[in-house]
């Protein structure tokens, strides 16, 4: 009976797993430079934990299911919550500040599209108990960091940062209720996707003034804090924004990534937890969604019944990044599935124990090794061999018969020369790992 | 809001990463130098595909739900009809012999025990295409080589090693019918985890003749598979099954794992798929669990829709083998969850852009780098930075003022040298990571 995968997951063939490795190896690689340690946590958490952050419509949009002890849980599809209720469970026990990394497999019961899956991988960074927006700086300093360790330079890439913190300010300032804003970021974070009338006409159902409306667009696309100022007189809390946002700018400068930041105000982030820096990473083409995004949230922990502990930190999945990286040829096309130090190949049957004793003393000493199966001709194995990837193979033949000794071929330059089998096997002793 | 995490499922904290890295990690370099590629598969399919190889009883065991398209999916409690399925799809492009791992995390929705847990991950290599018993000599390997070089000894585990073929053969000399095999087959697998009496019991439901039944028992203990000749003829068929085991034995003699290798005629393995050798690792104690198991099964790709190929595997779980590392005392109890090569500290809040430039070229250049968020003390900082396990420290103070010096102090040793900055930051240029 034949079976198909359920559609909008992957499959992963050596090929793809070559793929697969080489980017979270860069995100493993990223974090632990800048300072993060790993953490994970289960594959499925209780549905409610769900609901805490995102409401009830975000049911839907899980793989939620019933265990046989009536609990209702879901696939998470996102690692922040588990993150939040970690955190909480020892919240005087870990020293801070809390600096995390994981790179979780997530799921959404979306529609399939391009760089976007149902089953995806998503690497996420956060620094808990910090204030100051130095953090926020490390954040998005780490994220650059991969991007450009992985190829990708300023002409590719840009992080737009804004502040959810100077856009209340601002938009208070227009005499817009406090109320109102969390039903107004989901429209603003729709600006850069929509066209400007359809961004009018979705501003209209919140707000009834044209002129505000004029003035938040206008607002939406000032180059940079200081501009902020034609527009609104800038009291104490909305300078207080102003010095932030300048002082991270200022930070990312000495960083040396000032020429990857942008201020963008239209940078919003459609959900309600964020409170302050918020900022996405996109390629410069603009065609693609964003590779990144993240912020700051001074009260998640809270929501999951912890502390007022301040925190911030950022999500990257792997499927835009991926889509990226091979459209700017930075990924290899044919990465090695398998690397070997040593094929092990023979000309006579009679030889086979010679060989499965090699290459299991190889092994043995910590060195990639392999050997046919079957007694094929020489010539066949060597090709098994380069096939494999092997960067030298061990001939057992007739020499080997005579004196003891093995031909050893380097496959890259094709030279051969002949040890003492004993020396040879004697020399993998002294080999560690 | 306070949510706790589901029972049966881990939260891994930075310590707990650190063993569960270290696992994974000896899983894959054992894999590589055994000459297999990486796979993987998504952590959700179709429920069929679990019916197809466990029959409907596993439905129960699984965590299973219907999407929104009205599909039947269930989270994979194991991955091998995911290979299966998987290599059916490009069986005639994949070069054989096919020799693949993978380390997927399964769930099964079963009562948390110890080492059992509903959420675990599983170690599995699978060799498809080789008829000859060498594949499963090279999987019998591969898990020992694995065992053996995270410190266990032939003292601490053994490989109990047996043949369905051969078993099948003995049975039917005994005059039991090959149809009640499928039936007799998850009796005799009991026998080593329940009293005689039970044993015999559990047997006299299926067998009527307690002279077969004192022969069953007789022959499951056995200590090699020559004495076999005392109680039946060897038929073509049952010689062939002796031969082969003998040849496995010979063929893990010459890998240098005999002392490792025990015949036992007590392992069956449960499942009806396996049809040659099966086998099992366990502690020598023996009071946990198996520590992996496998063998040989030849018609599961033709179940899942594909041709008959033979194939022969087998899977580690990670929780009895953590258990037992740990008793073992295998485990460094202190595993470091992060190094940095340096921290990077400060005397004077003046001078925190340098700390931050520093730290930032540091990073840029490959290396793990840290600083305090805080304007802490100097003594506090280099609390932090042998708390963050840093090798050296940068002191950026009243020489860098005075000169531009920078001094580095080697964390281990306690020395402090004084360098200039710029020559520092210079070098940096040419470290790859």
């Amino acid at each position: 009976m034949e079976i198909k995968p359920v559609k909008g997951t992957r499959d992963f063939y050596p090929e793809d797993m070559a793929v697969h490795n080489f980017i979270l190896d860069g995100w493993k690689q990223s974090s632990l430079r800048n300072g993060f340690e790993e953490y994970e946590g289960p594959i499925f958490e209780y549905l409610q934990m769900y609901q805490i952050k995102s409401g009830d419509e975000i049911v839907d949009q899980l793989f939620n299911f019933t265990d046989r002890g009536d609990r209702k849980l879901a696939i998470r599809p996102e690692i922040t919550p588990t993150l939040a209720r970690m955190v909480n469970q020892r919240i005087n026990a870990l020293s801070r500040p809390i600096k995390w990394f994981s790179s979780p497999r997530l799921c959404r019961a979306e529609r399939p599209q391009k760089g976007r899956l149902r089953e995806f991988f998503q690497w996420n960074i956060d620094i808990i108990g910090v204030e100051d927006v130095v953090a926020d700086a490390e954040v998005i300093f780490t994220a650059l960091d991969y991007l450009r360790s992985a190829g990708l330079g300023s002409d590719a890439i840009k992080a737009k940062i804004s502040s959810r913190k100077l856009l209340a300010a601002v938009l208070t300032s227009f005499g817009i209720e406090k109320e109102k804003l969390d039903v107004l970021y989901p429209v603003l974070d729709k600006k850069s996707k929509i066209s400007e009338e359809a961004f009018r006409e979705m501003l209209s159902e919140i707000i009834s003034s044209t002129e505000i409306i004029g003035k938040i667009i206008k607002m939406m696309n000032v180059g940079s804090p200081d501009q902020l100022g034609d527009f609104v007189e800038l009291d104490a809390e909305t300078q207080g924004a102003v010095d932030e946002v300048q002082r991270l700018f200022k930070l990312l400068g000495e960083m040396g990534v000032a020429d990857y930041c942008v201020f963008d105000m239209s940078i919003v982030r459609g959900l309600a937890y964020y409170t302050g820096i918020v900022f996405e990473i996109h390629d410069a083409v603009g065609e693609l969604r964003a590779i990144c995004g993240g912020g700051r949230y001074d009260n998640l922990l809270q929501q999951f019944g912890g502390p007022e502990i301040t925190g911030t930190g950022m999500g990257m999945g792997d499927c835009v990044l991926e889509i990226l990286l091979r459209e700017r040829g930075l990924l290899k096309d044919n990465m090695p599935t398998r690397q070997l130090d040593y094929f092990v190949a023979y000309t006579d049957e009679n030889l086979a124990s010679e060989v499965v004793k090699t290459t299991a003393k190889l092994r043995t000493a910590g060195l990639g090794a392999n050997f046919s199966y079957k007694s094929n001709k020489l010539a066949k194995q060597l090709k098994q061999a380069s096939e494999q990837n092997a960067k030298k193979t061990i001939i057992i033949g007739s020499e080997f018969i005579e004196n003891c000794e093995f031909a050893i071929k380097d496959m890259q330059t094709g030279e051969q020369k002949l040890v003492k089998a004993d020396d040879f096997l004697k020399s993998l002793d002294n080999i560690k790992e």
